[in-house]
């Protein structure tokens, strides 16, 4: 068989250190397809809705620290993928969208299928190329991945007419250096030490993509010796956390909460973390969460090295990091209805070790976040860009970056709707994932916003258009449905039962907690 | 209650004609939610996924000739429709999408949700306009309106501000005429005639947006006066057929059918329809499906009426439409494996008069389109778009515009998944839906595509990347945890059976039907 554009794209892929590929198909990615097919040195997984495909490539990132690439169908199918690639763009995780597109001469005849497709992909990509020749598209791609390893970071979306990808080419893949990574700014450690040195008034507030295991230590040692406050942003792609280490106080998602808990904060360090902002603007109340006139010194871009700027100002303090601490886990609830309280409590005592923890949990996830710092050794995953329907796609790259840990997912009904066939490719790919559906039986969130923002009170009118109620769904038959076994249950003891069971066996179980 | 921004705009659509609205909302449309619902001339259905919406607005339009509102929560939400609205933008169908953004003053702060949303809209959207005032929403939205009733038609996106739509505001919402609609070319008549007198070498090509009852009864005359062949484009946005209207040939979809179809045309009158292309570019095949040389002469452009375009043909012939003939029903099939032509057997003698079908059968579906010409009146909507997941939001729509008429949706299970949160909403709004879902458990159509396209034959790698096994999706499960109720049926006896059930009762249902 003659080697192609294809054949060329996919070792290029490979011999960049990509090695896995969530895939949506159609007619003009069937070059493609063969071609990753053929090389066994990349793992495909079939997804039948393109979001999945890219929630999962921001989860395989997140966890495995390298890019995964997507193959979706023209611009349609890249379309399906923006709202979990806006997800991904907030985390800062790289993730390679290879987009099908007609024959360069095919385009001009505007066949139902063509489209804008670099137009779709600019919103949500750092790097966007159409490759014009097979010769040429190995290079590009090799281009794009340095880039996107460098120190802007992003995603790319290349975009591979299907003349290009069936052409014969007997050029060689290669691989491209990136340039590195920004450092911290070693020139402010003094000034950093001297803001945090205001006792309570001053913060270190860290975050952005990634909060190693250590990380928690060095801020924890660092505000013994100066008295900081220490603050994690309200989300974080992925924290490690548990077996021992100091619990991380996030800002809160409630813009009234957050300017309360910061309102007597003065000075700030911002360690990867950007200046906290208001999830939503509400009448009357500020977009920037920290109080008017406190000072901000920023010790670390969001895609520098967390622990190294940390270890530079415990270092400067003559301070090392401490030891993990026992933590007294949280009493388990008494028997009866499930609550998000009793839920945390339960998940505490419960969380298998070393598991990975995809939240996005919004209304009921208040107590599950803090309660678990009390439990073994984890990551927790959280969404940055707010888009919901990010957690079962995330949850599947985490399980393939990751096959010997087991992935639990928290969310609210309202969000898994968005993105429910991810349970199928959980399915067929055997991924060792744990889904809780906190079954409240609305956009509960909306409840709260409404009054909030100044819309007036859920009433008769509007309830219905923020209820998933009549007909409540039902997540045991949605499940089944996509060949995943559930569970529902409707008190804690059943909770705990059908986790200690779910969670004892590998492969994907699902349970919905009636809340 | 003060009259705010989001009041002058839904009383502007309800004005301008928009009585239906497809939403699913978040924080930022709140107060467009509220003031909608407030508003007993906009009738609104919750959809648990953006595409749902912008299909079911397709539908609607389709099938009432006035657009839907949609109401989308910001860049990823409107991201979450942009396939569909490929599709409703390739049907010429008018959208009106309303999407929320945050107060003018939050953007800057590049909250998680912060994206570009005019970037997203683009691509499918003709009129992209973001309002800037609350006094000045309701006069952009009858501009956009009028606009996309006019000559040029087209998708509008109006982004709404959260400070514009609660801030308060007493002007007026104000109705705009839009301009004309073109004509068909009245000076190109006799040549038309000229051109269509050559026999069956040459040949009238109706279609796009709307195909009416009298269309085809106007086309057979003129095919027995001149001698003309006569061709429906592939896809089609809505036809109305049946009850005895003489039958209308499409193109194939297939490129090496289309091209042999067409091999012996010499001379073309397109009257609404476009010059066919190809779906895809094959190697070595042609994108444009007439020969070479074959003269074109177009008589009517898709937004024109075509009706009145043909009637001047006819007249100028001096003949007029026929009468309905007694069409023979294909024989019922025996007892047996469901087939796809089975399928049409049954569902040519079984339709419910004055149905509307909604096709997305792809594989499954060469016959049935056929076959149905034998059946009572009807309506016939196809996919101009070709981005699968169209027909069950498409469905919705037009039960949403005919609440009296029974909706039939044919579906591959593959193209089903893309959308299936539509099942929910035809439970939540009552409609009288019957979906039917011909599971081949495969994208089938990709086992043909990967050889016409050159990329080899599938083998053990890429079929599993093309195939639904492995586990089987349960549709009956599926359905249920939408609350739709279901059944599974594997012979044309059970189908028959179950159809006729399902047929004589008012609500959503689904059958499986495995092929």
């Amino acid at each position: 068989m003659a080697r192609t554009g294809a054949d060329l794209l996919v070792e290029t892929l490979v011999d960049n250190g990509i090695d896995t590929c969530f895939a949506n198909p159609g007619t003009t990615e069937m070059h493609l397809l063969t071609a990753m097919t053929r090389n066994k040195a990349l793992a495909m997984h079939l997804c039948l809705f393109e979001g999945v495909a890219t929630g999962a490539a921001d989860g395989y990132a997140r966890m495995s620290g390298k890019p995964a690439a997507t193959l979706l169908h023209l611009g349609p199918g890249l379309a399906n993928g923006v709202a979990n690639l806006h997800n991904a763009k907030k985390a800062d995780t790289p993730v390679f969208n290879v987009i099908g597109e007609h024959a360069i001469d095919h385009i001009r005849h505007n066949a139902p299928l063509t489209s804008d497709i670099e137009g779709i992909a600019r919103p949500v990509s750092r790097y966007v190329e159409t490759a014009r020749s097979a010769d040429g598209i190995g290079d590009l791609a090799a281009t794009m991945l340095a880039d996107m390893a460098g120190p802007e970071g992003g995603i790319g979306t290349l975009v591979a007419p299907n003349d290009v990808v069936w052409s014969e080419t007997a050029a060689s893949a290669i691989r491209k250096n990136s340039l590195p990574r920004p450092e911290f700014d070693r020139s402010v450690v003094g000034k950093a030490i001297e803001t945090l040195r205001q006792g309570e008034t001053s913060a270190l507030v860290i975050g952005a993509p990634f909060i190693s295991a250590r990380s928690p230590y060095l801020a924890d040692a660092i505000s013994r010796a100066t008295g900081c406050t220490v603050l994690a942003e309200a989300a974080v792609a992925r924290m490690q956390r548990g077996g021992g280490a100091p619990a991380l106080e996030r800002i809160p998602f409630h813009v009234d909460l957050a300017v309360k808990r910061l309102q007597d904060i003065r000075s700030v360090v911002l360690a990867g973390a950007r200046d906290p902002v208001a999830f939503f603007a509400y009448p009357g109340r500020p977009s920037r969460l920290l109080p008017e006139g406190a000072e901000v010194l920023t010790l670390s871009a969001p895609r520098a090295d967390l622990e190294t700027a940390l270890e530079a100002i415990a270092s400067e303090l003559g301070v090392t990091a401490g030891e993990p601490h026992v933590v007294e886990k949280p009493a388990l609830p008494a028997a009866g209805a499930i609550t998000p309280e009793n839920l945390g409590r339960l998940l505490a005592n419960r969380l298998p070790d070393n598991a990975i923890v995809v939240d996005e949990s919004i209304t009921s996830g208040v107590h599950l976040y803090p309660m678990c710092a009390a439990a073994g050794a984890h990551d927790w995953l959280t969404n940055r860009g707010g888009s919901i329907g990010y957690s079962l796609p995330v949850a599947i790259g985490c399980a393939v970056a990751c096959p010997d840990r087991k992935v639990i997912t928290l969310t609210g009904d309202g969000s898994a709707f968005y993105t429910l066939q991810a349970l199928w490719t959980m399915a067929r790919s055997r991924l060792d994932i744990l889904v809780i559906i906190m079954a409240n039986r609305s956009y509960r969130i909306l409840n709260n916003e409404m009054s909030n923002i100044g819309a007036g009170a859920p009433d008769a009118d509007s309830v219905p258009m923020i209820s998933l109620t009549d007909p409540e769904p039902d997540w045991v038959s949605l499940a089944k449905g996509h060949g995943v076994e559930a569970k529902r249950v409707e008190t804690t003891d059943q909770f705990a039962s059908a986790f200690a069971a779910f969670a004892s066996v590998r492969g994907p179980r699902l349970i919905e907690a009636v809340l």
